[in-house]
């Protein structure tokens, strides 16, 4: 059973254009690792600052290794600076598959 | 660009059997449709009262058509009933594929 993560950002709407440009190259990296299934950026359909990472993992040791890799740890605390408050971060593990 | 939804549930630990139950048979029944791409019922890593629907829909119409299926109406109802608090619903829409 696979991992999904859903990590919710609030955009600080001055640096949108810059976040979106370093989360483009976030996406390009992390698809290049072998435990990533899906990973994509959303835009909430009700409230506009509102975005979030929509992910799936083969399982948890793919998802510990995302979480240490040079992209992970170059681009994550450059975006965090981008954000109006602190991320919501969930992680599931697929009950129903 | 897809739709994704992350439906967010606390379910009463007495019902969580018979709860499974309705949402396998619910599970079944949407993949049916045309319009889904995905629909896969989650368990919190973190906190093990909470679950959630993470669904994938082809766009906004088919979300709408399934929103009003039958099955839909019949069982959101009764799992609603089954919940400790009302359930947390984010629509997003892909931005970055």
């Amino acid at each position: 059973m696979s991992f999904k993560v859903v990590a919710r950002d609030r955009l600080k709407p001055e640096c949108r254009e810059e976040a979106l440009k370093l989360i483009a190259e976030l996406i390009a990296k992390t698809r290049q690792e072998p435990g990533n299934i899906s990973y994509v950026y959303c835009k909430d359909t009700k409230d506009p600052d509102y975005y979030a990472m929509i992910e799936e993992w083969k399982d948890q040791e793919a998802l510990e290794a995302h979480m240490q890799s040079e992209h992970f740890n170059y681009y994550i605390p450059k975006l965090s600076q981008m954000m109006a408050e602190p991320s919501r971060l969930e992680v599931y593990e697929e009950l129903v598959k």
